[in-house]
This record gives C-alpha cells, sequence and structure tokens, in this order.
C-alpha cells in the first residue's frame, strides 16, 4: 500500500504561485451585439455613429426660425405661419433644415389652422436634441476587458456597434474519475454513485461565463485517466479532474500531472478542502478537485473561479459580507485555514450564525448554508457571542424573511414550511435539529425564533410546560401546541425479531439505534428503560446516536440496527414496520416578539388551518386536535 | 392636437396597486435538473434516493469487524487476517456485509501479505459514512418557489432528482413601436434610429429570469399597435409596448389599452421615469414604457422586473447599497421622487458621489453611471459635502480599481485608459469632462485622482502652473504634463467660408460653437478675442456651449455651426478640417497621495511609455516630447 502524503500550502501562495504561471491568449470572436451580454469586450469599443445621428425634437411642439421669435411677449404676441415660419414637430422627429428651436405645444395658441401665436420668444437650439447628444461617434463607449451588461448593449446599438468583438469564453473540461460512478439515473443499486459534482462544476462556471465541457465518467484506471487528461488538455483552457486528487491508493491525479507536466501544489491548509493537486501539463492549468462535494465546489471557487477570471483579465466580485453573532462555539485548529459553512437568523434585529456539520461529504450542508465563515490559520475560533464576519450565500433579503426553527425534528414542521409558503411565497422557513432540550436553549439564547420541543417530565406526567417553566422562567416566550404524535418501534417490515416492549430490546443480538442526548425521544427512553428497570449497558447500541427520526429508519433499513424509537411516518418513508409505544404532544416554544410579529401571525394562521390538519394527519401517526392552542403566554403576549 | 395630460401617481403606489390586480398561474414543466440553474421549483423536491445509498468507507484503510479488536493497545496488539477479519478499502467504497467499521492506512501495521496488526480497539462504526449521511430519502432537498443554485442541482441530483418540476418562465412580450425605428444595421440614415431599447429590455428580462419574446417594430399607427398588443397578449404573461407612452400626439399605447382593457396609472411622480402606462388587458398586464432610454430602463425595473418576481412569489433582490459622499450640489423638486445617476470614486478611502447628466436620452449615462442615488419626494436634494446612499450598479470591487479622472477633455487620456488597462486589466480609468478649472477644484475638494488641465495664464504667458500655485498653494498635489496639443479652428471640409484667424469669426453669417465656462479652450478663444480687441457680442452662438472637442466638431458637421475651437483629432473624427492656432500644453494634476500609490506609479509608467507618444502622435496633433515630466511636486512627493 502506497501512502505519499499532503503538502499544507497555504491557499493564497498556491493561487499566487498558479497565477504566476499561466499566461492565457484568449481568441477574438466577433458576434451580434444583443447576444453579447455577460461577454467580455476584447477591445475598446468607439462609436460608429452619433445618436441622434440628426438634431431632433426633444417634445412636442413646433419647430421655428429662433430670430422669427424675438420680441414676443405678452404685449406683442407673435405671429407664425404653418410650412413658412414652423412645422409640426413630435418628441424626435428630425429638425427641418433651416429650422434652429422648437416652441413646446403647451406655449402655442392656435389662431387658426395654419397660424399660431406665441408669447415668448424661442432662444436658438431650445429643445432640440443636437446630433451627438447621447453618442457621438469616435467616442468610446466601453473599454477592453468589459463585461458588457444590458445596458452597454444599448449604447452600442445606439453607437452603430452592431457586432462586437469579444473574448472567446475558455474552455473548461470536466473530467469525472470514479468505478462508482453513474450518469444521473433513476434507479440506483448498491454501490453506484450518480456523479452529480460535474453538474454543479458546469454550472457554476457557466455563472462566471465560461464555457464548461464535460467529458464521459472515467474509472479508476491510470492509463485512461491519463488519456482523459492528455485529450482535454488539447481542446480546452483550463482542465478539471474531480476525485482522486489524494494521496490514497486509487488517488492517480497527482501521479498523472507528474507524468504530463508539473504537479505545483498537492495540498491546501484548509479545513475542508486539503486534498487538491494544482497541476500545468503544456501550458494548461490542471486542476484536480476532491470528490467530497464541499471540498470540491470550495476548491472550485478557489482555483477555477480564479483561473476563469485570470482569463478575461477581470477581478473576481465578491459576496456581500456581513457581521454575525456566533450563536454556538466554533473550534479551529492553528495552522489551518477553517471554511465554516452557517445557517444566519435575523432574529431581533441581529444576525446569528451557527455552524452545520463540518463534514465534507454532506452536499445538503451547502445547500443549508447562508453563508460561509473564514478562520484564518492563526486563529483558534470563536466563543459563542462573539462577532464574525460571514460570506453570504443567499441576498440578504431572504435571509430576512426566513423563519428560523430549531429544536427536535418533525416532519409537520415540513407541511408547515409548505404551508407558510404558498400564504407568503418571499417567505422561508429553515430548520435545524438539536434536540428538544438544544431548542429551549436557543429561544432562551435569542437564536432561533420557533423551537420544536416534545419534553416528556416524569415527575408531573406531562409535556413541555414543566421544562418552560424551569429554563424560561419570567422570560418573554410562547409556547403554541403543534400536533399529538405517535412514538414506537421502528423495525424491519414484517417485525421478524418480534420486538413489543422495551424488554425486547436487551435481548442479546438485537442491536439499537439511539437518539441524541437532549432528544425528546431519547428522554422518552430512557423513561422506558427506567419503568422497566433496565440498564442502559444491557442496550447494545444505545451510545450511537442519529439526529433525526429519519436517521433512526435509515439505519433499521440499512440493517445496521434492528430497533429504534421514533415517529411513525419516519417508519413508512423507509418501508419499515411500527409498534406504538405512546403518544406525546409536540408544541412550539416561541419568543413573545416573534408570536407578536406579522411573521408569527401568518406561522399561527398555518398552523391552525384545516389544509395544515389534513396533510398532516394523512402521513399517519399524528392528530392535530389542538392545533395552534396557546398552552403557555405571559399576560402581555396573549392574543388568541 | 389634442393634448392629455399626465397623472403624478407616488411610484410605489403604482406598483402596489398593479401587483394586487394581477394574479398569474404558473405551469409547471418537468425538466432535466442538469438544465435548471436559476430555475424556480414548483413543489418541495424530496430525495428519492438516500445519499449514500450504502455504508461506506470514509477513510482509505481496512474494514474490520469492531469487536474483534477490542482489548488491543501497546502491550496487547491485534493480529487481523485478511478476508477472515479485515477487508481492504477506499475511501468511498462499500463496506461489506459483516464488518463495522474502519480502522485508518495509517494506523496498521503490515505484518504480511495477508496479516496486520493494530495497536487500538476500532469503535463501531468508526470512519464509515453511514446510509443518508448527505441526504436522507424523504427529506426535503428545497422548499417550493426556490431559485436552484448550482449546489442545489448537485443535492437534487444525489437525491435521486433527476428530473425537477419547474415554473415555465414567465414570457414577456417586447413591442417597439415608432416609425423613425430601423433593426440594429451597420448604415443608418438621417430620420432613422437603430431599435437598441427592447434589445436592453431583453437582456435584463433574462437576467431576470424570464422569456423575452421580441416582437418586431410596429410603426407609429392606432390600428397596428392595437394588433400587435392584442397578439401579445394572447400569447405572453406580460406586455410591454416601448415608446408612445406620454400624453403627445402620436402616443397611442394609453388609448390603445382604455379600448383593449383598463389603464391603472399614467404617469407616475419620478424624474426622470414620468410617462409610464400600466394597464390591465385580459387580466395580463400591459406596460407602456416611454422612449427615453432612461426613463425606460428604470421603469422596466420598476414594474416589469417586480411582475416577474411576483410572477415566481420571489423577493426581489437588491443592488448593494453604499453610503457616499455628494461630491456636487443635487437639486431637486419637491413632489417628485429623483433619480440620479452618479459615478463613485474612491479617493483617499472615502466614496465621493458625482451626478451625471439628468437628461433621459442620454444612454451613455447608465453605461457611465456606477449608481443610482434616489432622492424621495419629499426632500429637496444634497449639498456638496452631505453623505446620502448609493444603489450601486457596478461591484464595488471595480469602484475600488478605478482612476478618476476629471478636468479637460483629451483623446490622449483615452489612449491613455487603454494603455493602463493593458498593463493592468484589473484597473479602469473613468473621464468626466468639467473643464480645466472645475479640474483643479475637483483635485482642491478631493473628488478625483487626477485632472486633465490646460489653462493659459495671460500674465506668465505660461501653461498651468500659475493656476496650480493659485489655487493649490501648500497643497500636497503633483503636476506631470501629458501632451502638447495644437487647438485650431474646426471646420468644414474644404474650409468653405475661409476662415483664417479670429478676425474671420467676427464676420456676419459665421455661426460659431463654444465651450461651456471653465473649459481651458474658452480661456484660449477669450484670450484670442481680446488680443484683437474683439467683443463677445459680436461672434454669433458665443453663448452655446459644448461640453466636449468631439461635441463641438459634431455641431460643424451637423451644420449648427460653422466653426468652432478644439483640437485636430476631433476635427479628423468627424471628417472636418483643422486650421492650427496655437500649441498649448495639457497636464495631468493629481494628489500627492495618488501620485505616490501604485496606481499612481502605474499611470506614470504608462504616460513614459514609447507606446503611449507612438499611439497619441498617430492621433495627429500631438507631441509626446517630455511626456511624464514632473512640472511640479512639493518636495516631499519629488521620486521622479
Amino acid at each position: 500500500m502506497r501512502k505519499i502524503y499532503l503538502e499544507d500550502t497555504p491557499l493564497r501562495e498556491a493561487q499566487e504561485q498558479l497565477v504566476k504561471r499561466v499566461r492565457f491568449s484568449p481568441e477574438v470572436e466577433v458576434i451580434p451585439t444583443p447576444q453579447a451580454l455577460g461577454r467580455v469586450t476584447a477591445q475598446p469599443i468607439y462609436a460608429n455613429v452619433s445618436m441622434p445621428n440628426y438634431h431632433a425634437s426633444a417634445m412636442d411642439g413646433i419647430a421655428v426660425k429662433a430670430e422669427k421669435t424675438y420680441g414676443a411677449d405678452e404685449q406683442h404676441p407673435v405671429r407664425l405661419k404653418r410650412g413658412e415660419d414652423y412645422v409640426v414637430v413630435d418628441t424626435g422627429d428630425p429638425i427641418p433644415d433651416g429650422y434652429d428651436a422648437v416652441i413646446m405645444i403647451e406655449n402655442i395658441h392656435q389662431i387658426d389652422e395654419e397660424t399660431v401665436e406665441i408669447l415668448e420668444p424661442a432662444a436658438p437650439w431650445q429643445h432640440i436634441r443636437p446630433i451627438g447628444e447621447d453618442v457621438v461617434v469616435g467616442e468610446v463607449i466601453v473599454p477592453d476587458r468589459y463585461k458588457l451588461r444590458p445596458v452597454d448593449l444599448g449604447a452600442l446599438l445606439a453607437g452603430g456597434n452592431v457586432t462586437v468583438p469579444v473574448l472567446r469564453k475558455p474552455r473548461v473540461a470536466i473530467i469525472p474519475t470514479g468505478t462508482e460512478l453513474i450518469p444521473p439515473a433513476e434507479h440506483v443499486t448498491e454501490g453506484e454513485i450518480i456523479e452529480f459534482n460535474g453538474t454543479v462544476f458546469a454550472a457554476y462556471l457557466q455563472e462566471w461565463g465560461a464555457e464548461p465541457v464535460y467529458c464521459g465518467i472515467v474509472p479508476d484506471d491510470y492509463g485512461l485517466i491519463k488519456e482523459a487528461v492528455q485529450a482535454a488538455v488539447r481542446n480546452a483552457d483550463i482542465v478539471l479532474v474531480n476525485a482522486g486528487s489524494s494521496a490514497g491508493r486509487e488517488d492517480f491525479t497527482v501521479h498523472v500531472l507528474e507524468e504530463l507536466g508539473e504537479v505545483l501544489t498537492h495540498g491546501v491548509a484548509t479545513r475542508p478542502g486539503k486534498p487538491v493537486v494544482v497541476g500545468i501539463v503544456e501550458g494548461k492549468p490542471v486542476i484536480g478537485l476532491p470528490g467530497y462535494p464541499v471540498s470540491a465546489y470550495l476548491n472550485l471557487e478557489w482555483f477555477a473561479r480564479l483561473l476563469v477570471h485570470h482569463y478575461y483579465g477581470l477581478t473576481e466580485p465578491q459576496r456581500q459580507r456581513i457581521k454575525a453573532t456566533v450563536g454556538r462555539r466554533i473550534v479551529s485548529v492553528m495552522g489551518a485555514e477553517d471554511f465554516i459553512r452557517v445557517t444566519i437568523g435575523y432574529i431581533d434585529g441581529q444576525y446569528i450564525a451557527n455552524p452545520l456539520t463540518r463534514s465534507a461529504g454532506v452536499t445538503m450542508s451547502m445547500v443549508r448554508a447562508d453563508g460561509l465563515l473564514r478562520i484564518p490559520p492563526g486563529h483558534l475560533g470563536y466563543e459563542q457571542g462573539e462577532i464574525a464576519e460571514v460570506e453570504l450565500y443567499r441576498p440578504l433579503e431572504q435571509i430576512h424573511n426566513t423563519i428560523v426553527a430549531t429544536g427536535s425534528h418533525d416532519l409537520s414542521m415540513d407541511v408547515l414550511h409548505s404551508l407558510v409558503r404558498k400564504a407568503n411565497p418571499r417567505r422561508f422557513l429553515v430548520s435545524s435539529h438539536v434536540g428538544s432540550m438544544g431548542g429551549i436553549l436557543a429561544i432562551q439564547k435569542g437564536e432561533a425564533h420557533i423551537a420544536g420541543v416534545h419534553l416528556f417530565d416524569e415527575a408531573t406526567g406531562s409535556y413541555n410546560l414543566p421544562f418552560v417553566e424551569k429554563y424560561l422562567r419570567n422570560r418573554d416566550i410562547v409556547l403554541v401546541q403543534l400536533v399529538y404524535r405517535q412514538q414506537g418501534w421502528i423495525v424491519k417490515q414484517g417485525n421478524p425479531l418480534r420486538i413489543g416492549t422495551v424488554r425486547d430490546l436487551a435481548r442479546p443480538g438485537i442491536t439499537y439505534i439511539n437518539r441524541q442526548r437532549g432528544a425528546g425521544t431519547r428522554l422518552l427512553f430512557d423513561y422506558l428503560l427506567k419503568q422497566e428497570g433496565i440498564d442502559r449497558e444491557q442496550i447494545y447500541g444505545y451510545s450511537r446516536e442519529a439526529v433525526s427520526h429519519l436517521s433512526v429508519a435509515a439505519a433499521v433499513a440499512g440493517g445496521t440496527a434492528d430497533v429504534g424509537l421514533g415517529i411513525y411516518s419516519a417508519a413508512t418513508a423507509m418501508g419499515l414496520d411500527f409498534i406504538p409505544v405512546a403518544e406525546e404532544r409536540y408544541d412550539l416554544l416561541m419568543s413573545g416578539a416573534f408570536y407578536r410579529s406579522s411573521e408569527g401571525q401568518e406561522l399561527l394562521e398555518c398552523i391552525r388551518s384545516p389544509e395544515f390538519a389534513r396533510q398532516v394527519e394523512a402521513l399517519g401517526g399524528y392528530s392535530c386536535r389542538d392545533a395552534g392552542r396557546i398552552v403557555y403566554a405571559p399576560r402581555s403576549s396573549s392574543r388568541a
């Protein structure tokens, strides 16, 4: 097993070295101006004609000879004859030869068909747009190396530039490699992975003004990858090889580049994104991108986006940045540049950034991220409450319109999201799953608008309220009932292991999958164990934690666990069986400010709608009786 | 002459009324996911498969049965047999049945071909990506009414969504009207105008996610325009009629809408942009846009962009806004909402906004504008030095990289711009023309980096330096020589009026075109008049002002003037003759800070390059001897 190690080259250094080594000589193509949106000019563009190319009336009225109007005033009106002293003109009409001013229609008294009277003289050239008022022939309309916007196309045409010389778009070859990859397909069998990174690369490259050239999937074979790179280098300006960029047994990219050209960098000091290969083959840059989606997309931006802009000679546009309060501690390792995907909540006038998973394999974390928080190499991270700069992945308006939900996960929240958007499509609802206790803490710290909670209190035998009274006493918060739901054992179809009560879980050979600490479902399980006097040690798998009902069901479906505690709909979504254990109340906790806001009232209307009950109960295992009931509110908040 | 008057409806009111009246019911189309970039989802999209859909190794190493590794430590290494206790796996490989943990290659000691030794136990499920780690079947990947970004396409494919239901793009019909309009053509005769607004509309609509449908040009004829609107309403979701939206004799749009449907608004209280018609025909919104380009583009954004986002149910993204210092007084009229195109200079760490022309007919003002400054109806404008909010038309990076030039206009500045961009394509140079005295004042007030000046001092018989000493005494500024240039009479080809000296200009029947106050060329002309003892009153046209050499030449070429004073290259650009009068020195004045900056030194290198001299002297009428000479610098600035 051959093993080579990755470097820890600072990102900036790797970028500068690459740019220094690559010289592009873009070809020029002359294209029709109406098709040139977003293209980059190859030279300064001068006006060929003036706009207007004749003296034009700037008003509706009459064209006159100014000197014939001199002396006109209230006492001495001047009369003008049509065809001799004046001509009727509309805005934009050419001024006939011999005329040199326009009088607005409002200032004319019609005497008869042929005669008008005026009470004021006209100054020469008044209300006339002279030749070239807009564009003068010979004038520079746009400079070279300039990205054309809609209005620039208008000015080019106005200046008589029907075609425009632009730089050919850089061709960027995308070579997906991996024996397990298949093209997008409806059915995927075990061991197969749909090749989707290439689609993401192509879409980004289009946005940046490049022309993606998607090469077919190449299996993990040194010779085939080498051939693919050689072919791509001949046809493209930039080559991307996806996966196989690290230092493992089947990571061929670095060796291919060493054989065909030169490796500049293998490994950058970033987390994620470290295993990248940057090389040059026949003068063309070749980037070996990591297979994990998040690492791949970040490196794409760091290197491919840089190269596309370098090709055009343009500055890379920066994403909008905001200052946000860090909602949860973020730890960084000295020496590496960390890139943390974060959600951003706009809560009580503050931006709150919370880290998402740092796993580079989770594409969904890029979908969910509102922004990216960069931690420089010499920095140890952020404590909760510190202010950090975040680069936005979404428009700020969308963040302002987003209801931030946290706490326990429940499928009824997805239904609610749909209904909220149907009622007001500008509104978004974003959920993160931190368990019921996590939800209470998030509301306490002002990190979320709403939190789903289902916490059973052994002492009182009731749900949620005792916890709210304990942790949020005297706080301006409101507790709203959402749904009753069944919790039960999620087991394989047909329940082959005959699981009935919690006692069955302690049987030898039974593997359990638990929920994370702070989850209401875990508290329920602990309560069930305690009732039966069963020790945690007796449950094989007690320490393996899943973060959602669906993850629990996925573990059972995947065969790594025999049973887990969860909700009915998660079991059916995975084609599993469900053995009811208990009905629990799932409530929404929210700040008083949110409850009283228009967003809050919109949300409440959705919760109380018959449509919500219909859709949630159709999932199975739910009852929406009392949905929207105010369980708890300080006197001042009560409105229901 | 029929005359109806425009309303002064507040813009916001007109927008709200329109949105209230229009209900879109977008059709749904199912398209391949890789083609869905920028499209808007028609429903929430759930994952069809989990990603990964098998337990996969997260590392290069060996898959083991965790329980066989228990008890391993330095004193008690555990040996494992290949095929029995372990299987070699690479990152991404499926974990074979019966195995439940992965040990990294780094932590394995190879004993022989078949045997490895480990010194640490493996925890169950360590280094394994469980089924659904990225995407779990049944999970919502993206909500409905959501604009798909590159990374969203990746997540959709990862979740097995090979196609995606999206809203059909709204079709927006564009009907250009005007008898004077012609399609883009190389040659334009007098009275013809290239139809370019439609191209600009189509490009904006594409950027906003709509499908523009360009209808042919329709002459100014009530019946034909009515037919075009009827046809468009049948095929499109939104209809735009361009020009004819005001209240003049040939402004048919409002009457067509009254006959076919209903007019909601005719005239909004904005400057520019007032003459817009907003109506509904057969439930479809029809917008009559003004003919003047600036009014047209602003109204397009106010109404068409609004409707496209209303169609999708999306919030309109806002442009980035910055606070800028107002460089020149901006006057607003009470009651109207003013939209002022401005340039923005980034000078000594401050953003300085200067108004461009307010004429709605000047497309180039939209090209040149860095941003838009809005003055609310109840506001009287800004004094110089006040802070105003500006909406950016360009990326801020570009503004940071722009050298702001002002003062007198000279063609050598265009050459310099080209060379600056060739040396560093990220750099821009933007010129506004305010005359030499205006340039001195701009440098004095810190509104520009450099200013072109050519001011003749009668007392000393020298150029520029006496003015600098008078107006910028003790200031940290540097004066750099750019070119010597010939000023002369710009006359028709063959000089038919036999103009030689300034005396000839006082002849009856000769029409002069002057330059604006503060222009060096005007001072020169005044000096010539004084030398000959000629009174200004004797010069017909003395009070008509053009703002550049090219505009002077355009006036002569267009026949509205017989002669003007200007430079050789402006005359030849327009095919005119040139009678030399004087050689003058055109210098660049700059702040010391700019002179010492890297931008300043880059600029100086360009000025001193043989390429600059070659290109400028090729224009004719120039000498670049001494180009780049430091004429004046405080001791501390001197570097040359």
